[in-house]
């Protein structure tokens, strides 16, 4: 990508010093392993890592003051490095438009303009595929599922019959949207089915990780919403619904019928109830154990779930029991 | 499925009182959202909430003295509802009978009757499918693999070689049957494959999850018993028997050679370590991490396992652990 | 595969005594389930064991003394046993070298000598598959991807573009190497994607367990070390770089940029934040969530990680946390 620093601090908004417009950059790189010729970024406690890095150029805060390193200063660094990353650092892909003459279109098919449907997708009866969508290999939409416009799926994901998936969202590699749910009646002892009729419905902008599994609801629809971002391995249950801008780490389960609001971040491992209500804008920490109606704006963790400050005190504490026991049973003796 | 209350009622086996016979319904609903039009079903502590929503009837047990609206009181209300929706509400499929001329049908394979092999399917060589089995795009039936009659295989699932899958199953998508055991010798650091020369057994009835991993046995089986119903992203290991009619929730692990008993129940996200025996008619809640052989009939909870009732008096104890040790640094203060 | 034990002495490289040479046995066989005419293994506390079992011969270890039944003394037992199952006992397959007419062979692709490309694979422009390679079917391989030398890669797995899979690797079903790491910037709530411009290598001798997920990196490469072996439905961030020779057990996660040394073992459902040094030559006990740098040689437990003796004497303590709340109350009273 060979360019100089006046460039690029024009494509990304930034400001330099005059005497660094034409120093020159060729790769776009990393702050733990970078030489000469790097442009970087760096925020927070990573600046002064990055002053001392072999980078050619640094991507910082405005605010930053003084700065050994020809620099770039930004708003926000990070988004302005993605922003080149996009433009000049993707791998090229050779993404045929058009539909495979190895793929299986069904009856009833609605195909949008310049889609790409690769060997050996399906895309059942009476499905709709919006404009410029990517299909790769194996994937299966199932009859009467609808893919928005500019959505990409990855090989071997699953949409299953009747659901539905919005414009510009990323589904990974075998993520399985549309399961039947976990739903049966027993009756002494035996299991039986309740059908699972509803759907799932994926509002715009989302990403779906690999290996997630968002089961249709046993009536009506599970919602995921718009902007929300799925890591891999991630279990969403039955008639759940799932706010806009959420970010939902790897390795979570969300138990059905469960309701989140906007903007709640879950770390990894997380585990909810189902049945529950978690309140908009909160942060949940890896590992939290969700096991009640939770309000807005709340920083939990631990299992059961109780507030970060108080689990943080809590688990310190614990460390001490051994020593606490032998506290009390010496003043039970010394008492006597 | 504008029907009037009359009809259902004889459908599913329940009474109404006789000024009923005529009201109409439209549409199964949820109790959360029902409108007018619709039949909702409730029991326990639902009942009431019932009896204050929009719903046109609702099926209620049999027990419930008084209630407002008309209604339908049967045995299982829950059940009844299921036999409806299973009536009523199934989305339509044109599921095609036959093998799709994209199917891919290896030598010396045996197909049952009416048959459904969709385009891109693989059933490998000397494979047996049962009559009326469902076969998905994408599924890999390995060579010498059978599945039983009904049973239905989603996209993407593997089943792989010489493993048998009973009647009646349900196989979800990307599931993956078969998978060699993580076995390995170790020597000087260095760890050497162990070859796995045994398979799975599924057993009739069984529904297993989206990204559910069963391991076929290092020698011999691992078994699914008959009945058992297993969730999304659920890990058993190599030479596991999991007894009939049990219950396994969401991203739970089994470690091998781990024996379950009959209608046990495992919450989200369990863990197990491997060559223990957990005894039959046991629950184990949530998270539940067990690491020892249990007995039967045991309702359980924790890690390390404990019972149900010891775990929420340690887990609500445990938040009283800072206050404890202030209280106890007191009193050695005073002592002194 | 009737053999007698002489023969099987001779194969392993073992001692029996002089009358026990003629001894016929046909089957290898498990301890637990031992019939006439099995040979079966045994180490450590299971010697005894075998002993009284209805096993025709056993391979015990060199340093057993006296052992009551037909016997080839070995230096490991389950390595000889391994290499026997390996011989005698591996499901027969008929696997067709050559790519099916059926596959999907894109521009540019290298095919080496020997590889079996089996029916609706897909290997995708520029891809490379080296000697004696063996590709299942509904398997993606993407643009520029490279596949070593005699690696399996099962069903319905994803190599997405630009990862490079090393030589005598395994890669079950469904794993997905390659996805995007989860990396947004968020402004005003809104999150938006950071191109993943990496990708994963994956070194020799690697096993790769049924819906693992390995992220590419953001950029740069995630690293997986040679003879590392992955067991089931575990998670591995963007940027992570596994040493070689771990033992990853099943649902564990490690999170984005996380660094573990050679020689380490995870039991199952660890999970470990990012941006960590793990320090090789360790061992993490089964559910241990690991929250900071990690020195070599650990053995540690819990979350958050302690070493595995103190956590297993905080465990232990924790029970006693009810009576302890009483003793403290009863002393506070007696004091006043």
């Amino acid at each position: 990508m060979e360019k100089n620093l006046g460039e690029i601090a024009r494509l990304v908004g930034g400001t330099i010093r005059a005497e660094h417009a034409e120093v020159k950059v060729k790769n776009l790189g990393n702050i733990s392993d970078a030489v000469e010729g790097d442009l970087i970024f760096a925020v927070g406690a990573y600046v002064e890592a990055a002053a001392q890095s072999k980078a050619s150029a640094v991507l910082i805060p405005n605010e930053v003051k003084d700065f050994p390193l020809p620099s770039i200063r930004v708003n926000d660094p990070k988004a302005a490095f993605a922003h080149l990353l996009e433009t000049f650092a993707k791998p090229k892909l050779n993404i045929k438009i058009g539909v495979s003459d190895r793929a299986y279109v069904g009856e009833g098919v609605k195909l949008g303009r310049d889609v790409s449907i690769m060997p050996f997708a399906v895309v059942d009866d009476n499905a709709t595929i919006g404009d410029g969508a990517i299909i790769y290999p194996h994937v299966y939409i199932g009859q009467h599922a609808s893919v928005g416009a500019n959505t990409i799926i990855y090989s071997s994901a699953t949409i299953r019959e009747y659901c539905s998936i919005g414009k510009n969202c990323v589904i990974h590699s075998s993520a399985v949207i549309g399961a039947d749910g976990f739903g049966f009646t027993t009756k002494d002892g035996v299991h039986t089915k309740v059908p699972q009729v509803g759907n799932v419905v994926v509002e715009d902008d989302v990403e779906i990780g690999a290996h997630v599994g968002i089961d249709r609801a046993a009536m009506g629809s599970t919602v995921i919403g718009h902007g929300t971002k799925i890591d891999n391995l991630v279990h969403i249950g039955h008639n759940c619904k799932i706010g806009a801008n959420c970010l939902i780490v790897a390795q979570t389960g969300i138990s059905g019928s469960t309701t989140v609001g906007d903007n709640v971040t879950f770390g990894g491992q997380v585990g909810t109830v189902g049945h529950i209500n978690i309140g908009g804008n909160s942060v949940y920490a890896a590992r939290s154990g969700i096991n009640k109606n939770m309000p807005e704006g709340f920083f939990g963790a631990g299992f059961p779930v109780q507030s970060h400050a108080e689990w943080l005190r809590m688990t310190a504490s614990l460390k001490q029991v051994p020593e606490l026991i032998k506290a009390v049973r010496q003043l039970q003796k010394e008492k006597t």
